[in-house]
């Protein structure tokens, strides 16, 4: 019976599609293991287009880079694959002045120490922070200036408690800040106690990301200084979506007694989750058919009145917090789940992609990585020239992520959803197999003139330039929308983080429904996060031994699961992105000797 | 039968209570109407408490204030009940510099003029925006400066339409702005085409209110200017909630057949709504008890498992749009309301009082009136002094509106709700009945020490003081907390919010069900608003003739909702607040003048 099965997981996000593989590579083909997913899409919040034209430059409306020196299981995963990887640069080691006749400018790169910034009406570079303090229009204390965001970060953790990215989760759990424990702390109830106002505002705003200094738990977010521009991130060639597409590709050509198509369904919107009392099949699971509309967006399919019900032995949920809240179920009457389920705040984010005939941005000297603004889109990043590509086309169209702003921006494109859809226009070069109707592709989202003439002016205003050619295609997505809720998650203050990720992943002990994903994980927004907790959940509650192509002796959550902080005194697992902190601690003491000598 | 009702009304906020009693002064004793609270509490969000030893200065939870000119119906029924008034001055009369031996200083009035401003790490008075436009630490452009927030609006409002404020909002929804009609823009898109992003800001942070410039419907928010230092209001002497506590002891007195005790349910939390094929009573209502935690906080009964089931054959949902959200019915699948119960945003809002032994702030010529800054408390009120009330006790005891915040400061205040109870200390004078214990009296939410503290330190750095006093006693009430969702709500941009408010008091054609309340109300945010959806549903749909003690021709919603605004050319109703903002309009022309002479 195809609607009786062993393992029903729910999700076809990274981490729902890694579990299927693993599983149905584990248990072989006398296990029923069937994936369903709520879209037409697997991936999830990885969601990798290419717009017309610049099919060698993806558009990363999700996930779109890790940190391999931090992120092990992505690094590993991504090699056992074999999937094609990139540098996701922040800079540029072309020069900056190409044409210069004086030599010492000839040597300057186009690196991230180039990057725009453009806040509170005034125009500077990432290399002022340090060069030209003055510049920056923010009211700082004299202990506060010379320093970028992530840097004043560095610097706050230095003050509050020196080494504490270099500290395990369970040592992180038991420093006192002014006689309280640093997890009790919102981090900007924290910022408030040790920086000026302007310098809060400043990290906020100049690190381009609200979420970073929102008040999500200090024990996580104190550390988290690896949006910096000078972190090496890498991508995935053909998208960082690659990596669930062939997953799931994987997990079907896999040997099951089930049919292909009833190992991966798409289009099922789980509705309820019942219990029986059926000695084999615990759950009952009542899915609702969903379809895409015209535009793209996918909605209950109306037409489809029966709803399918699908018994199993034991069920992964693979999904975000807001998923998990649209399903009716006694399972979350659990009065642990109630309590947990909220214990991570849902970050809403949105990015929008825009494709230009020529690389404008060149003649500003910005080749790669971002600006920052306090407008609307906050965000801007140079992602590169299809003509510069490996194999790629003969031709200088060019894409933009025109934004990628976060929490307090999003109701400023919300009101920009309605409306004309834009149309675009069909570029000189790469687009002669396209109709004018194709140029701007059908997606999730589907993008209105008004969402691009307002990106476009501000793109305007952040490079200050009178008048550029409009985009010939764009596409956004916003993560905010049902079911995701928002682009990622982060612990609230007062919450037992390292306990409830243990926990969540098998929290109510008689039953055998598991949660797993980037929500309840501590390396949250990221993949690592996402595979971290799937991987630790099938080895620890089903058995599976560790994968040989990663490191035996991985830890894939930063605590021992099997005891409490409590009782552990021993470094479970050096804070992930220590490597990172210590050279940006490293320069961080030095910018303070510098500044006082 | 109790529990068999002609009308049943969910919801003791001012809505609620005012329709019970308007329906029972005129259905008579036959009638069986009943009202059913989900607190303890008659007033929803109109809740006024006071802090031991300051028995005649109210602290204002919720709403605190009306404007008589623009407010009619609550300041008619006001009158009518005889509830007692007073001025809520945003300055004061008394002089700023009692001792000076300057005469010119010596007649300075502690005015609005003088309220102070801590903003980007600069201090300044409000008559600086005019006097002093260097001072502002923001970036204008020369047209933006020499404005306060609300000034600069009204010149946003006579560049894109002069006039606009004075119009009919059948007018207002015909006017285009760039192509294109003026209600399919948020205010914040509107914004953006015509200031400066330093000009939005300084109107967003200066202004006090985040929620004023968010992106709600450029309809209802260009001509919304009622929040300025310069608008004259009125408040109740015995607190607003006066007015929702008085109607209901009026209703609960009023001959019916019903006993006192079933006419007013409270602790009932309507869970669902199920419709009956019952000839007589179309509607049961399924409503779970609840009752009050230690600290004062509503919550479900657990010790009563058995739901309340009632029948009725009316029902008036009198709640706000995320109460609505929790109850469980068919009647919301309906398509209409699917689309429209999402037409207003939740306005997420919180605010803080707190209690000293002396007024502190009068030795800075702060007297009435607010302080407005960018830390997470954004406005202080300063609310008044015992001995200084008619009737007051003979000390110094004084309250401070220490935080009226919304929107993006709501989770800084988040993070600091849980751990230790503020304790407060018994001050010198006024409290002699009091046990310690009962110095910070119990309300809906409960104050920490760290709320207090983190607030202490924001009102000593507003107020540039190096060390003050602890206050005795604190309160704060957060209306993000369920049921309420929020503080007020706005109208979403792009949806016909004239069609809106009208449809959605009586949303389904076929049954009798009427949604009333401030939400989908033209004067949100106000109790007039939620007045004038009760009166004209009550009037139009229940057949009840206009109030005696109401201007016989008054229109309770600015359209006429017999028919659309496409057939309406006359001016149904001038805007509320046009007299208001003709004196703003003369204002900023004589200013724009002033800048350009």
């Amino acid at each position: 019976m195809k609607n009786e099965l062993d393992i029903a997981i729910v999700g076809g996000g990274v981490s729902g599609v890694y579990s299927a593989w693993r599983l149905q590579q584990h248990e072989g083909k006398a296990k029923r293991i069937a994936l369903f997913e709520y879209s037409d899409r697997i991936g999830g919040r990885l969601y990798s287009k290419t717009l017309p034209g610049l099919p060698n430059v993806v558009a990363e409306l999700g996930g779109m880079r890790f940190i391999p020196s931090d992120h092990v299981m992505v690094n590993a995963l991504v090699n056992n694959l074999n999937l094609k990887t990139q540098d996701f640069p922040m800079g540029s080691s072309l020069p900056m002045y190409p044409n210069s006749k004086d030599p010492a400018l000839k040597d300057v790169k186009a690196g991230s120490e180039n990057n725009l910034f453009y806040l509170r009406g005034q125009y500077f570079r990432y290399r002022d922070f340090a060069q030209c303090p003055d510049k920056i229009p923010y009211n700082l204390n004299t202990s506060e200036r010379g320093f970028g965001p992530e840097d004043l970060q560095v610097k706050v953790m230095n003050l509050i408690c020196p080494g504490f990215a270099d500290m395990s989760l369970c040592e992180q759990m038991k420093v006192k800040v002014f006689g309280k424990e640093i997890w009790k702390y919102g981090f900007w109830n924290l910022l408030e106690r040790v920086l000026s106002n302007e310098a809060y505002l400043f990290m906020k705003e100049a690190g381009g990301y609200d979420a970073n200094v929102a008040n999500a738990s200090a024990v996580t977010q104190l550390p988290a200084t690896e949006y910096s521009d000078d972190t090496e991130f890498l991508t995935l060639t053909d998208g960082f979506q690659a990596l669930p597409l062939t997953l799931c590709a994987q997990f079907k050509a896999l040997p099951s007694c089930l049919a292909e198509d009833d190992k991966v369904k798409m289009n099922k919107r789980l509705v309820k989750i019942n219990y029986l009392d059926d000695p084999d099949y615990r759950y009952e699971l009542i899915f609702q058919s969903t379809c895409t509309d015209q535009y793209g967006k996918t909605v209950d399919d109306l037409t489809v009145t029966d709803q399918e019900i699908v018994k199993t032995k034991r069920l992964i949920l693979a999904m975000p917090r807001r998923s998990l809240e649209l399903i009716e179920s006694e399972f979350f009457a659990d009065p642990w789940l109630k309590e947990n389920i909220p214990s991570v705040l849902i970050q809403k984010a949105l990015k929008m992609f825009m494709a230009y005939e020529q690389p404008w941005w060149r003649s500003l000297g910005l080749v790669a990585g971002r600006s920052v603004t306090d407008l609307p889109i906050r965000q801007t990043y140079y992602m590169g020239t299809e003509c510069d590509q490996a194999g790629g086309l003969p031709n200088t169209n060019s894409l933009l992520m025109a934004s990628y702003n976060d929490i307090g921006s999003i109701p400023y494109w919300k009101g920009l959803e309605s409306g004309e859809l834009y149309s675009g226009y069909t570029p000189s070069y790469g687009c002669e197999g396209y109709t004018p109707q194709e140029i701007v592709p059908k997606s999730q989202c589907q993008i209105t003139t008004g969402m691009v003439e307002a990106a476009h002016r501000q793109i305007e205003a952040l490079h200050e330039q009178k008048e550029l050619a409009m985009p010939y295609s764009a596409i956004y997505q916003d993560w905010g929308d049902a079911p995701y809720g928002g682009g990622w998650h982060e612990w609230k203050a007062n919450y037992r983080l390292d306990e409830i990720m243990c926990r969540m992943r098998h929290p109510v002990d008689k039953e055998n429904i598991y949660i797993i994903g980037e929500a309840y994980s501590y390396e949250q927004g990221w993949v690592e996060g996402a595979l971290n907790t799937a991987e630790s959940t099938l080895e620890e509650f089903f058995d599976l031994p560790t994968p040989c192509w990663l490191d035996q002796k991985h830890n894939y959550l930063p605590v021992n699961c099997n005891k409490t902080c409590k009782d552990q005194s021993e470094k479970v697992q050096p804070n992930a992105s220590s490597n990172t902190l210590n050279e940006v601690t490293k320069f961080a003491y030095e910018g303070i000797n510098h500044e006082y000598q």
